[in-house]
């Protein structure tokens, strides 16, 4: 799969500082070619997925980050809407709880990680505590450090125990976003997904940016690999996360499970 | 729709005792028509969904019984594979745990039902509680018709605090099941869907039928109907199935949720 591979060529590079990333691919000018080429990778990705649930051995989870209107929903449904909904969660991560502050960053996280036979799409995740706590001052460097060790532990537990895990940024320009967020206030079906709070966070803009860079070096590890996706182009972005979810399922040896006991000589009465 | 409004008409006599109900109906005579309709209506209950999710305002509780290899999972499957994961929840229940026995019955089947927005799929439920117990003769008729209220008052009150419940006995027969059960066995790729117990509950079949019957007349509520699916013929289960959801959430009253504020005079910096 020759699109994301070459994406995980770049993905380590300073992506984050240069325009260059927000370019779509020359490769992949035809728009139309995209989303026939993403519908299929979607179906690859729903087969794979129905043997992943049959076998019960492996656990895949999607970490999806991005800034407000980034495209993380259009991901959820785009690229995991052929899958069956017996082997699926979607989890979407709002601000915590008053039970969920009364413990620690990651408790309410491990509740939802994936079961063997199971997929699940973290929509937001635990890099929420080291992302707006940061860039709103609730957290000190010190903290912040310490925080990234734990989530690097943790997300090492989860692999030394059978998880595979692919982490996206959804990278998106400043005035991309500023698009986006219009087009919420003028059309009527989108109002729902427009929140006054997401004036306040991009106020923050840059802070934003440079946390994220921050968290994506200090977290990027070759059991739970970052890639930065370009994302202004929907089209694009889609193609991209379905190549990567779709290799990596290619490469995970599955199999439907073998039979506990010679089947072939069992009569049903 | 045609298809559903005429199946709910029958669903109430006595079709657990009749052939007649396995008989594919003349209307859809042609199979692939049947596909073509049900995707068609998959879809559908697709953009449906995504609106209950936008809207946060209603919950949808499907629940799926029969017995093994009466098609449960396929119905997933083929019903709701056009539907966005992030509003979705399909939850499978197994023997209940050691934990999960140490409570009420209905105390695991609560913490999974749908909350505003979800759209939640019990393959398998509490119904188990007053089939498997009573046919393998654990709970004696006083405690079945104890649980009977339980189920009724449990479900009356989801049903008040905002949750709509449609409720599918996917009636195979026991000839069905036999060819089916083959086909697990002879098929390496479906072994992992065999289960030695299948043919210990098979020897109880007509005990099931019974307590199916017995169950369905008990909790078949207006706000929490029963629907008795011919499913000898996978085809014709889909295509009910997927009718039956879609004409219940067009008659949801569903809508993209209005705006809390004049959004259209928002203007984006």
């Amino acid at each position: 799969m020759s699109i994301s591979t070459q994406f995980i060529a770049t993905k380590n590079s300073q992506i984050l500082d240069k325009d260059a990333s927000l370019r779509p691919l020359a490769v992949n000018s035809n728009k139309e070619l995209m989303k026939v080429k993403t519908l299929e990778l979607s179906e690859q990705i729903g087969e794979f997925q129905n043997i992943l649930y049959a076998q019960q051995k492996h656990k895949l989870l999607i970490v999806l980050q991005g800034m407000d209107t980034s495209g993380k929903d259009g991901t959820v449904r785009v690229v995991f809407g052929r899958t069956n909904p017996a082997g699926v969660r979607s989890i979407s991560f709002k601000a915590p709880s008053a039970s969920e502050r009364a413990h620690d960053f990651l408790w309410r996280i491990h509740q939802q990680v994936p079961a063997t036979g199971e997929l699940a799409i973290f929509n937001r995740s635990h890099y929420e505590d080291v992302l707006i706590t940061k860039v709103h001052g609730d957290i000190d460097e010190t903290e912040v450090q310490r925080r990234y060790a734990h989530i690097n532990a943790f997300e090492r537990m989860l692999s030394e125990t059978g998880t595979t895990i692919l982490k996206f940024f959804l990278h998106i320009s400043k005035d991309e976003q500023k698009q986006r967020l219009q087009e919420r206030l003028s059309d009527p079906n989108k109002h729902w997904k427009f929140n006054g709070q997401d004036l306040t966070e991009r106020a923050s803009w840059s802070a934003y940016q440079d946390a994220y860079q921050s968290v994506i070096r200090a977290t990027h590890q070759q059991h739970a690999p970052w890639f930065i996706i370009p994302a202004n182009s929907k089209t694009q972005r889609n193609l991209i996360i379905a190549g990567i979810v779709a290799e990596k399922l290619a490469a995970m040896d599955l199999s439907y499970p073998s039979p506990q006991a010679d089947y072939f000589k069992i009569k049903i009465e």
